[in-house]
C-alpha cells in the first residue's frame, strides 16, 4: 500500500491551546510528520537546529524564496520565518500525513497554493474563556494580553476560509476530534491506496 | 447550538462486517439516530414494527412510492424494501446524524438524490478473507456462499463511488475510522454551528 499523504494546516489565535491539543495527538496517531519551520532569527537557549527551527542566513533565506522552496514566509520584527517546501513534499509522496502549525496568514496562503491542504481552525469556546486563559498564565503585561486579544479577534474573523472548525472546549475532546480529522482524511478513497483482491 | 446533521449511508458486501463494526460506533459516538426500514414482507419472529422494520402492506407502500416518501427503495423476491424519508429529514433538521445501513443499489439512489450524503464503503481486507468469514459461519450451503461471493464481487466493483473506504481488517480499528469519518463530519464548518462571542 502507498496511501496519499494529507498537508493538515493547523491555526488558531494564541490561547487557543494548539499545541496542548496537538501533542494529545500526536500520542494517539502515528505517521504524522510535523513540519519544522526555517527561520533567520537567532536561536535561543536550548533551542536546537533542525528541532525547533531550521536556522539560516538572510541570505539563503532569500536565496530559497527566490527559487520558491517556500511554501508560505512571512516577516516579523525584521526576521524570516516559513515553511521549507521540499521536506513537506517528500513525505507527502511517502503517504504520511503533515502537520503545519501555523499562522492565520500562512495558512491562508498554503490554502491558495495547495487546495488540496486541510485547513483546521483551532478556536477557543469563547473570547471570554480566551482572556481566561492568557491572564492565567500570569506571566503577561495588560497590554501584552489586550494585544493578543485583538489579534485572536483579528485571526478568529477569518475562521469561516477554514475547512474544520475544533472547538477546544475541553482538550481530551478536542484532541479526540482533531485525531478524528486526520484519521477520516486516511480513509477517503482518493487517498486510501486500496485494490481488493 | 444548532449543528446540522448529517447523513451517512453505510454499504458493504455481505461479511465485511458492517453489523459488527456500527455495533461499536454506537457505543463511543452520541447523537446517531438509526433509520428504519420500511419492508412489505412479513415479521419473523421477535421481529418489533418500529424497530427492526416498519412493516406495511403492499398499496400503502405503494401509496408512499406515489407520494415520493422515500429515500430509496427496491423489490426483492417479490417484496418492497425502502428508507422512509420523512424521519430522515426530521433528524437531519434536529441536528441529529442519521445512519443508513442500506444495499449498494440503495446507497447509489440516495447518493443521486442527497448528493451530500456522506457514503461509506466497509471492505473486507480481501476476497479471501471474506470467503473465510462466509464459510466461518458454518450455516450456509456451497450455493449460497457462492452466490454471496458473487454478490461481493459486483458490489465492491463499485467501491470508488463512495467518499470514504473502511476496511475491516479488525473490527476495532474499523470501528475506530468509522467513528472518526462520523465525529469529523461534525467539525465541518459548514455543519457546526458555532459563533466565536
Amino acid at each position: 500500500m502507498n496511501n496519499k499523504g494529507t498537508l493538515f494546516v493547523i491555526t488558531g489565535p494564541s490561547g487557543a491551546g494548539k499545541g496542548t491539543v496537538l501533542k494529545e495527538v500526536i500520542q494517539s496517531l502515528e505517521g504524522l510528520y510535523f513540519s519544522v519551520s526555517a527561520t533567520t532569527r537567532q536561536p535561543r537557549v536550548k533551542e536546537v537546529d533542525g528541532v525547533h527551527y531550521h536556522f539560516m542566513t538572510h541570505e539563503r533565506f532569500e536565496e530559497l524564496i527566490a527559487n520558491d522552496r517556500f511554501l508560505e514566509y512571512a516577516q516579523y520584527n525584521g526576521n524570516y520565518y516559513g515553511t521549507p517546501l521540499d521536506p513537506v513534499e517528500e513525505h507527502l509522496e511517502q503517504g504520511h500525513d503533515v502537520i503545519l502549525e501555523i499562522e492565520l496568514q500562512g495558512a491562508l496562503q498554503v490554502k491558495k497554493r495547495l487546495p488540496k491542504a486541510v485547513l483546521v481552525f483551532i478556536a477557543p469556546p469563547s473570547f471570554e474563556e480566551l482572556e481566561r486563559r492568557l491572564r492565567g498564565r500570569g506571566t503577561e503585561t495588560e497590554e501584552v494580553i489586550q494585544n493578543r486579544l485583538a489579534i485572536a479577534r483579528q485571526e478568529c474573523a477569518h475562521m469561516d476560509e477554514f475547512r474544520f472548525i475544533v472547538v477546544n472546549d475541553e482538550v481530551d475532546a478536542a484532541a479526540d476530534r482533531l485525531r478524528a480529522i486526520m484519521l477520516s482524511c486516511r480513509c477517503l478513497r482518493e487517498n486510501l491506496d486500496f485494490t481488493l483482491n
